[in-house]
């Protein structure tokens, strides 16, 4: 390994300067790369890649739920935005304004949607009147901007990739059903997909979103045991319809305000990828979203039906389904497993002469670097199992991670400290005063992360102001 | 038939006025609707389906051929845009200008990429360094903005959905190959998937695209007679690379200039279909691109039975890769019938008692009418044979309104009066001057298509000058 890695260019060590690392992977992993405009970034292919797989997987589980993907315009009147109060609040500070169409001044300002609740309610005026028309389970794939002044890859953009949710119901519980159904897609996805645990939960009212009554969350804990959202589902309640008058005829033959969800995640889960598998060898990407899952290295590529016997093996592998490449360039092998570790392919598969006489092969686990033989003759599933105990792997690794680094707090002095000492997620009980968070966050530098379904009994009374305590917190500092 | 119109909304009759015919068509079939912006659009659930399916099928052909897809910013800084001369000069006039971000005025003012060419070649500039860096073969999904005075559904947006690809090559030989390559990728995509015949040739310079040294592009002919532009693929030399300063050496180890292409294509390609195939029952689509290929029809669906047959039927044809969808509401079957044909479902299937005892279904095509009895046995080849003759039908009817419609002309007199009794395409031979074609536009109201690739010799002068003839030119008033 020690040998590799002096045949490609070096990263910090994650352990010496983690926010280095993690740009240093992002750059040399060739994920994405960075634009003439502050915070506007580039995804390149490889990047791009994994958030196509991810779309694709997510997709697919949105439409197997009856949602319907749409395309609404990037731009919002500066009337519409506000309709809804608390909405506007939230965004307006952080909208970027088109105020000249050609080389006229435009009567109106319109903002590049920052999210687009306003212009979903403003076409769901239009297309439902009656119950009939109800549910209504919409989808947006899109990109969204939001003039913040700091920024880094993947976490925080002027301008994401993203997909927003935005459903109407005739009930409120049908709404708030949804509103669980899309946080436990999210779940699922982090999980089974992604291979990041999460902790699910309600945001406090600090926390939710601009407009929301009550905004759900996924947490996931970085390597660095910093918290990342990882995807927000809202339930809306008919506030915005309201605001929106939007009305539909009910089976009752009297007029209602439907119930209103919304939810969404973003090119930010790669990010969470990265700091959540990454090593010092670079990016460790987990299997079902890798845009390579197998490498195929030919040993002694010149010697006689090397070339031939590795594609062969390309074959049956894509044939079985599986994202593969061979790379037969005229690079030393040790540079080229150094660049798919950096790249991190999920398995690595060599083949030399001596593996051709005993109809084996050698197949490589970049997540943990163990190397087995494999008999040619089962391959197929050799490779199937391989990637799902890398799968397996590095969700175990993962979820150990995150169950080591909760810790109960008593006290705001505790709390402080074990975050300075430790990180993690720590977890305290709590009034429910935003007062209190907003000491947290002053004293201990944590925001409230969620309140966890999986609520536990810390004490009877709020440790920041005595008051008694209505919830257990989950406080940590954020991505 | 005329039953099942009375059961919808009825449609203006497309030999009445064909506009409102389309217009009708969009919003009854539920492909699109209206936003409180001018020229700003809504895709709705349908309509994007059919977007989804396009992008599917094209993007699996881009990779086939080594495309990789990226996302660049939406924005571009105004200095950006004006390093390329002409380019600026064609979309400076139709640019949205972002000059605020927040509260705050931006030092520079920001344009929505109109085309990313500029952002594609500041990044180039970054990543090309060596001839190993070569090619460089990008696309990417996105929407633009141009903000136009006039607007039509999916012809002609503010916003619009499109692909554009942009490719960096050593060689201007290379590069020219691409270009032409991807030229046969639209006219086989327009042709083997969207059933919609070409005309495949060369812009002249008033009407190629801004920047480029030389633009071909895939011209349809809609069903009144009027030309749609269907993609376009450009040819740009090593002019962008120079303005940019994009280096690279090569194997000579001394420095030269990449050669690049770009070429698009973009949602205008459902106004193209609609223009295409549809008739005064509403929309027809071709079956490849269908959200929906078989719509099954339970026919006395109360019966015993016969609900479950259908869902079998449903389950097998899904089972075989059709899209298909029942529908056992309690509407009509006259009514259904209308619903599905207005929404250009390509296939009905429908199922009821006495046609179980026969063991046999009915298909009922949308674009012929036609309707037969096919035994259940062999459903599935059945359902693949219609769909595929339902597209050969499709193009061939579209093929003979093409060549039925190209005309060739003598004089600019004579191009005039076929134009405004017959439309079409009027070939005529040409001097190769701009004055030329500005006449034809003026007193004809056509400008120049294209130089068709299939050249015929029309006589040795320019009918409109007199002077020598350098090529033939198609005619026609485009969309």
């Amino acid at each position: 390994m020690a040998e590799n890695k002096k045949q490609v260019e070096q990263i910090t060590d994650m352990e010496v300067d983690f926010a280095q690392w993690y740009t240093d992977v992002c750059k040399k992993a060739e994920l994405i790369d960075y634009s003439s405009i502050k915070g506007m970034f580039i995804y390149r292919p490889y990047g791009y890649a994994i958030w196509e797989n991810i779309q694709h997987l997510m997709d697919a589980e949105f439409k197997r739920l009856g949602h319907e993907n749409v395309y609404l315009p990037m731009l919002i009147p500066e009337s519409l935005l506000q309709k809804e109060k608390d909405h506007v609040e939230g965004f307006a500070p952080e909208c970027a304004w088109v105020t000249m169409g050609g080389s006229e001044k435009l009567e109106e300002r319109y903002c590049i949607r920052p999210t687009s609740e306003t212009l979903f309610c403003e076409h769901y005026k239009t297309v439902i009147h009656s119950h009939r028309d109800l549910p209504k389970l919409y989808n947006q794939w899109c990109s969204v901007l939001r003039w913040e002044k700091t920024s880094r890859p993947f976490l925080r953009h002027r301008e994401f990739l993203w997909q927003e949710g935005h459903t109407m119901h005739a009930t409120e519980a049908e709404a708030r059903e949804e509103t669980q159904r899309m946080l436990n897609v999210y779940a699922d996805f982090m999980e089974n997909v992604l291979a990041m645990p999460v902790v699910k939960g309600r945001k406090t009212d600090k926390e939710k979103f601009n407009g929301a009554e009550e905004t759900y969350t996924v947490e996931c804990m970085m390597h660095d045991k910093k918290a990342l959202q990882a995807g927000t589902s809202h339930y809306f309640g008919d506030g915005f319809a309201r605001a929106f008058d939007i009305t539909f005829t009910g089976a009752d033959n009297q007029l209602h305000h439907p119930h209103q969800t919304s939810w969404g995640s973003s090119t930010r889960l790669i990010g969470g990828i990265i700091m959540t598998h990454g090593d010092n060898n670079g990016l460790v990407l987990p299997p079902k979203v890798a845009p390579i899952q197998v490498v195929v290295i030919p040993v002694a590529q010149h010697k006689e039906g090397v070339l031939d016997a590795n594609r062969a093996v390309v074959e049956r592998l894509t044939a079985a389904g599986f994202r593969v490449k061979m790379d037969d360039s005229d690079k030393a092998p040790g540079w080229k497993f150094a660049e798919y570790e950096m790249k991190g392919v999920p398995l690595r598969l060599e083949l030399g002469p001596k593996d051709m006489e005993k109809n084996q092969c050698v197949l490589a686990r970049r997540d943990s670097g163990e190397k087995t033989f494999v008999s040619l003759d089962g391959l197929e599933s050799a490779v199937a199992e391989a990637l799902e105990a890398i799968h397996q792997g590095l969700f175990e690794k993962a979820k150990r991670n995150l169950e080591e680094h909760c810790y109960p707090a008593f006290s705001l002095e505790e709390a402080k400290a074990i975050q300075e000492e430790k990180g993690g997620f720590i977890k305290t009980m709590w009034c429910g005063d935003e007062a209190c968070e907003d000491r947290m966050k002053a004293e201990a530098g944590m925001s409230s992360r969620c309140i966890p379904f999986a609520q536990e009994h810390l004490g009877d009374v709020c440790p920041i102001c005595g008051k008694p305590a209505k919830h257990m917190v989950y406080w940590g500092v954020a991505y």
